[in-house]
């Protein structure tokens, strides 16, 4: 079975020693979403400028989160990032918010992180602006679902799990 | 229509100004889950030491992070925090870990954000840990349970809520 | 002669004792302007949406760095922050634009440094948009305008420089 | 016309993607200058190692400021920093005081806001320390004048401008 | 025995719960040393201006470092800080240089670590100052020497350890 | 005599540019040691699973704090870290906590800062976890044991003050 790469011996924490990877092109996706009830969708449709500037601002609260990654997960290494990209797009019919991060870094180590990271504080700050609409607005499935570059090989979320995430938000 | 908050004139960011609010106690208590497959839920549990320092690692980064909450979410307040608990416990039956935070100040402002940024990133800590095991792993359910104290009054999530929730997970 | 307060035995950095001061209601405004070519100035007058956003991210960015003006001025104190007031307006006549930071504080020291800080991180975010566009882009005149609250009495920027500076851009 | 790069679509912000550029040596040069007024002037004039305390603490915060850039500048990538170098000199007859800030890096993205970030700290730090003879001082001229390295090639403030600043300096 | 109370059930991390805890003045003073080689001590002794920017560089070093604290000890609460001194002085028979750092806070919770933090910035900023001379330098005895305010009562070294500490430099 | 490579002209705060310098595997160890009261030494021994957490802890503020050390350092480079390591061990017969520090980087400028903060914080966190048990806790000896990569050569320490260093703590 795989061990824990941040335990040594098991119960000691450690960050991975990469001083002997090869700098190569890291990249990483991830997804997350935002669920609302049917009255506080419909409320927020009809905002008119603050929607967009609701996803502006949590789009670079997102990115600028990113870059703070290594201070946040105690483990994880401070690198340099050479691109961010945060989308974030409403679906009327299901009534949630899809937000997804892709980060990108010529490095030693992943940046899952890192595209974790930034969604979720991308998501976090959308509630914080909707909050006063309604405290209930619940985040849901942050995962990763894309990373390439590393020894580690590639890792693509399934189609399975892509169509039965489909359908749970259809079904929702 | 309640107007958002943070937006001045619809458009314009901006941060609320708490300077003739009250200071009293103000609590907030939010809740994640992680959900795991079948597969990764038994690798982990025949973990050992391993598991109690995942979730004291978890525990610590999300206790830190509370205090950082202002520096992530662009319109939140600088604040004294009081007290931050937090507990992850999982539930072998069926299959998922759960994080509670609770963050407590006697400050101008409500401590919502605070609590919610706490599971986050304890949640994303726990992933951070076990994605050697599996990338798959899925944070769920980052959502307010509780809020009292200032002027808007307090907040419980509805039984109706809960009870779902329950069904819901023991569905999965 | 009045001495440097954050300089002990005129050689010695030191922060200001404030442990015997009273809380009470602080406030500052700090007022920049960017100036531009005539040919930027047109440039950036074509821009639609464009215009709009770099306000906003301006805004941002500057609120954000009220908050950590403790970090960057070494001898202020960490001080929570009660409001923070950023506007950003464009003179087409002048071809300049205005930035207006007021930062408000019940606390035991002024919030000069705070709206001082808001000002110049906007208005170096402003540069950072625009500098694709026009390398040559100068920041103008940071300075503190208004100070009310604390022992050293209120100030207020005198008429004389008020007029002095209309005429300044005027001419200009 | 040039788009504004960290633009996406003219309304989302984004960073700029450098997982493409090369690593090359860049170089920027800012400079920012603060102006007293005649009294103020020759009160400062007075001091003894108080002035060098003063310049001391302000390259200090100066220096520290050029490496917490990418935490101000939302869309400012986080670079490591080879050099940082800032000269504060007093023009005796003029009555201002000019700030130099040059910025070293071998990276994928220019360093003009770095250089920018250290003198505007810089001066903030100048006027933090002075507030307490003089709360009119102004900092003023905040500018790049020379960049090199990279893509878009080199910038250099035209001698027009530099004699310019010359004779504004010298009438004023 | 008195428990470890930032360990709940004797096993997982905790922040004290402050919010019941009175506000008062709270101080407290940490002291720091740094050993010098007799070669050593005599070629820093032979720098003339050097000596007193080290010194300053440093005791600024150790000031910004007490606002930091929270960030840097993980259970630490983040409090407002009202004035911190740090005086640096080297005993020339003894070759030795001599730290001090008093913190003073009006807050629900002391603030030793906030002097012990203030301290040990301090003097790994003179050790960095001073390495490219000699990288054997040595930190010794951080310790609290005082602190008031509370309700866990005052705390003072004892005469005894005093007269030890000086017993002991004097014979080293 | 050699420089203060940190001041320019003997006075000015400088940080060294290391533009020219090349990228090499850098690595530095440092230690520390707390030392306990007989009394409390034995308090601490009838602890149970708090002493893991203890370690635990604490091993994480010193990684961590060594991703910070730029910022607390003035003069410090901001550099990638590639590997911490950090072992904290207890002497039961001596009565003291060694705590050891090895930080590896591939880069321009030495790790040396990095390794001493790392075992500083850590140490500062003991001190915390054990503060309400006994204030009086010292932490002593914090030094560099061995430096490698760079042009200025490997440092270890002398055989002499190892044995010297054995011998204190047997005397003591």
């Amino acid at each position: 079975m795989k061990k824990i790469s941040h335990l040594k011996n098991r119960k000691k924490p450690r960050i991975v020693d990469i001083s002997k990877k090869n700098v190569t092109l890291r990249l990483a996706t991830a997804i997350s979403s935002l669920k609302f009830s049917k009255k506080t969708f419909e409320k927020i449709n009809r905002l008119k400028s603050e929607k967009g500037e609701i996803i502006n601002i949590s789009t670079l609260a997102g990115i600028m989160a990113t870059k703070k990654t290594s201070e946040l997960i105690p483990l994880c290494h401070n690198i340099p990032i050479d691109n961010v990209e945060i989308d974030i797009e409403s679906n009327t019919k299901k009534k949630f918010l899809l937000i997804k991060c892709t980060v990108t870094s010529y490095s030693k180590t992943g940046v899952e992180m890192e595209a974790l990271t930034g969604v979720s504080i991308a998501s976090l700050t959308v509630y914080d602006m909707l909050k006063s609409i309604d405290k209930s607005i619940e985040i849901k499935n942050i995962r990763l679902i894309k990373k390439s570059g590393g020894k580690s090989g590639n890792f693509t979320s399934s189609w399975f799990y892509l169509i039965y995430n489909y359908l749970y938000f259809s079904m929702t």
